[in-house]
């Protein structure tokens, strides 16, 4: 009987985004007649090639932006374009908004606000974005591989020849997962370039992938939110350094490490050539890390500590620096960067340590940095931050946190990635970090999200570092250990006031509380002297003269 | 004090990989004199670009090898070349290994050896092979961007044009990992191609990233691993495909997931235009799939049940159909595949679920295809097979598992991903898959491994689906009642005899276990009446004569 339903299969036509690719491009091509389109003509271009409904990517990373383009899309017509899905890694930029406040755009799938945060939240509040979710950057490229597939995409490079070849230099980020989903299901591609040239100097995204390029008025928008000046770090981020290199690196010998982004890392950094240096640690850790060319990394690097970086992407100013280390960088023929957040993330993710900071760590040690009323998303440090299920290589790091976690009552030994919170125990006098419930409950439900957005959960943290000490959550019974020792550490916050003293005298003694003076790190140590650089001037002195920092950073 | 630290900073020069690049080339080219270099040269031109010591990878995929290059680099000097580190994904040619039995390499960091366990197995006992670690595919992509990039890489591809830009066509697999980290690290990049044209169909790797390239005398071998002639699949793995689709993708509401390779799977696919479209789940399950283009898969793609597939590589026979499904497919402008099995590895690991088999389970859950004596590794299966621990974004079936794994000591609601294992009770009639102790450990010791190699950890399982009914792992409250789970699916194998029939009656109840009458499951319809199709001929026809299947599968 079954045989019928292949007999009588309907009739059905399998290349309708085909045809509607060529529909759109013989449209698009009627603006321009050429691959080459002038940005005077983008409006007209956006109109002829994107339909009502459309999944729609304007490339958008943490520093690289088709700003051009989406201020050109947030200038189309709503008659003619609308109800447009939003499918991209940032929303960083007012017109990101404004597609949605002009009547383009509804639906929005994302992984980070930052700065829009504020406006993002009013805007659903108000029905005019509807959010999917909140990814992380991986999930969101695998979804552009599976049910999230953009029908246009806009990005941005630095340079395209005129048979569209583009060459995207050293900020790359997302650009090869947006194109090459994009372009292999039917889908249209508009790149903004800095500049159309002859010859590009490498060839990053090859011509035949690429619908149009457009030559943008100006360069495209990057920020520099990867440099940290090292006169503002404080003598307890110092101390918190120096526990973290006795306490964790050396401990474990961690040697293939993500650095989040702030001043408590740029402390580690900083002091990785001299306090390391003088534990003669170099060689046996930070040797390979997936992270952006941070300045504060570069008195590490001279001094020899780091063998590899990897980047997502770069940061302003530091490309001759990094084009001039090409040992420890990755670079292309042409001598300039080659970055790429897919593998940098998943080099992260599969590494043996990832550290970072947060706003909010409860009592299980879950952590988030949403807050009242923003909507921000995570980026990547969900992927840094939370143990590699897939991961089957050993590293000695790796099976002595496994080992250490061995109470699981699972009885097959396995290893453990280790996931540290570096943070103080307030953010600022009136906000202290440990609290009893997260801030993240409330943004649930007046947002309506299914679940609480958690940067980092509880169970897949190792460690919390703090200027009272460190809690090792491996070593931790149960919950009710794990609650204390998060309590040892927090201080003078009320969830450290709450601390039970038997109970933490108990877990410091087998090492699940941990306090400067149990691993020999000497607080009258803890001084800006021991900054490898204290100032931007010093980072630049270090690097030779090849890092370029942007004006804001230069006060000579 | 300190800073004199960086006054006095080491000298040094860093660009010795970029030096060593240029080295290499200078007698690369005194071999040929141009980026393509005559099949005849090739020995000599990889004794002129190999250094001793060297990470070397030979692309070795699940089907494509660059097996030409592979055979060459086995008849090298081992006074000129020797110490090698090789690290690739596959040691599937006996070529792999004689490159270590002609003294050439000494270590070993691969993902999955198939055919070759055993051998591997003897060269490792003799100390011929040193192997660092057995990755999953994603996680030794990662170190190819952090401790293990390649310094030399052989590729194969289809065609190449006179400027070294390459058409992997649709078998792309590792190719887009090898060439990004080795050419932007200042490695050697070898590509082997089946033909030199003077116009690629379309560029996937540009040619300023290749350092030379060479016609093989032959085209790469490739391997039709991924095909299942229906007319072996059993009654018993149709009835299990039942209580899959209704027990698990219909309760679960399952739209985006990975199929693993078998005849267990492949009858789940050959039920879905037939038993599942009769309980009107069409649209409602498995829309979503990142999986090769099996053949099995042909009559629910007809049939209109499965919007899109990604593909880490293709098989042998299905170029024509996949070409013409191009809404279903990733399809480039050229009109043939584009695969890539970065993006297809983080599409099914951020999917919703993972469903494969195994050889054998112990009482936790843990399971393991390693038996006595033979290193195969795991491929893609743990990294498909785990939870995503990143992932942020819900859907209605990770809320549901997750609801339902909520008995978690963590108070913080989390999803799930439905990891599911597809067996058999007996794998043959004296093999049974449920044990209580995994062979995986013998092989631990016996190889000096750091841990049992586990390809699918009990944590990370969901569900367990035998012909006597589905273990739900996440509704059971503690290892005592996951073990009686586990022994009540176990049929009559030792671990399934000795079930507690109280407590299972108990697991029943809370559908912890569930027999096929509790969901609704027919056993009278389990017949072969159920597939849609019952020979490779019945695929042939269902792709209107597009399928063109190898010789070996045609019998008429």
């Amino acid at each position: 009987m079954y045989q019928s339903s292949m007999l009588g299969k309907p009739a059905r036509d399998w290349t309708r985004l085909e045809q509607s690719y060529r529909g759109r491009m013989e449209r698009g091509n009627a603006i321009s007649g050429h691959k080459i389109v002038p940005h005077q003509d983008a409006v007209a271009l956006m109109e002829a090639v994107i339909e009502p409904g459309d999944r729609v990517c304007i490339e958008g990373n943490n520093q690289k932006h088709a700003d051009f383009l989406a201020a050109e899309l947030a200038r189309c017509s709503p008659e003619r374009i609308h109800g447009l899905h939003i499918v991209q890694s940032n929303i960083a930029l007012p017109t990101h908004l404004d597609v949605f406040e002009n009547g383009l755009a509804e639906k929005l799938d994302f992984c980070y606000s930052g700065p829009q945060g504020v406006r993002i939240s009013r805007l659903v509040k108000d029905g005019q974005v509807k959010v999917g979710a909140i990814h992380t950057y991986l999930e969101l490229y695998s979804r552009y591989f599976c049910d999230l597939t953009p029908h246009v995409s806009f990005i941005a490079a630095d340079a395209a020849d005129r048979d569209g070849n583009l060459y995207t230099g050293v900020n790359t980020e997302d650009t090869p997962a947006i194109v090459e989903a994009t372009a292999f299901k039917s889908g249209i591609l508009i790149a903004q370039v800095n500049r159309i040239v002859d010859r590009v100097p490498r060839v990053d995204v090859p011509g035949d992938w690429v619908s149009y390029v457009i030559e943008s008025p100006k360069p495209y928008y990057i920020e520099p939110i990867f440099t940290r000046d090292p006169a503002v770090i404080t003598e307890i981020q110092i101390l918190m350094a120096m526990m973290v290199i006795r306490g964790i690196y050396e401990k474990y010998g961690v040697t293939r490490l993500n650095h989040g982004i702030g001043f408590d890392t740029a402390a580690i950094e900083l002091i990785l050539p001299t306090y390391a240096a003088d534990l003669g640690l170099k060689g046996k850790i930070c040797r390979y890390m997936s992270v952006n060319p941070c300045p504060t990394l570069i008195p590490a690097i001279e001094s020899g500590f780091i063998d590899g970086i990897h980047c997502a992407g770069s940061e302003v100013g530091m490309s001759d620096y990094v084009a001039a280390r090409s040992d420890v960088f990755f670079i292309g023929r042409d001598g300039s960067m080659r970055s790429n957040r897919v593998f940098c993330q998943l080099a992260g993710h599969y590494a043996d340590l990832f550290i970072g900071s947060t706003l909010q760590i409860d009592l299980e040690g879950n952590s988030s940095t949403a807050t009242h009323n923003r909507i921000t998303g995570f980026g990547g440090a969900p992927n840094f931050g939370s143990e590699s299920r897939g991961r089957r290589h050993a590293s000695p790091s790796w099976l002595l946190a496994g080992q250490e976690a061995s109470r699981d009552p699972y009885r097959m030994p396995r290893g453990r990635k280790l996931v540290v919170q570096l943070v103080q125990t307030f953010s600022d006098p009136t906000s202290p970090t440990f609290v009893e419930r997260l801030d993240a409950w409330t943004l649930k439900d007046s947002f309506g999200l299914p679940l609480p957005p958690v940067m980092v959960y509880g169970d897949d943290l190792t460690h919390i570092v703090t200027e009272e000490g460190i809690a090792n959550l491996l070593l931790c019974d149960d919950l009710a250990e794990r609650e204390q020792a998060i309590r040892a550490v927090a201080g003078y916050t009320p969830v450290g006031l709450g601390r039970d003293r038997a109970v933490v005298t108990r877990l410091r003694a087998k090492g699940a509380v941990v306090y400067p003076e149990d691993i020999g790190v000497d607080k009258r140590l803890a001084t800006r002297d021991l900054l490898a650089a204290r100032s931007i001037k010093d980072l630049v002195r270090w690097s030779g003269g090849l890092y370029d920092p942007p004006a804001r950073f230069r006060n000579w």
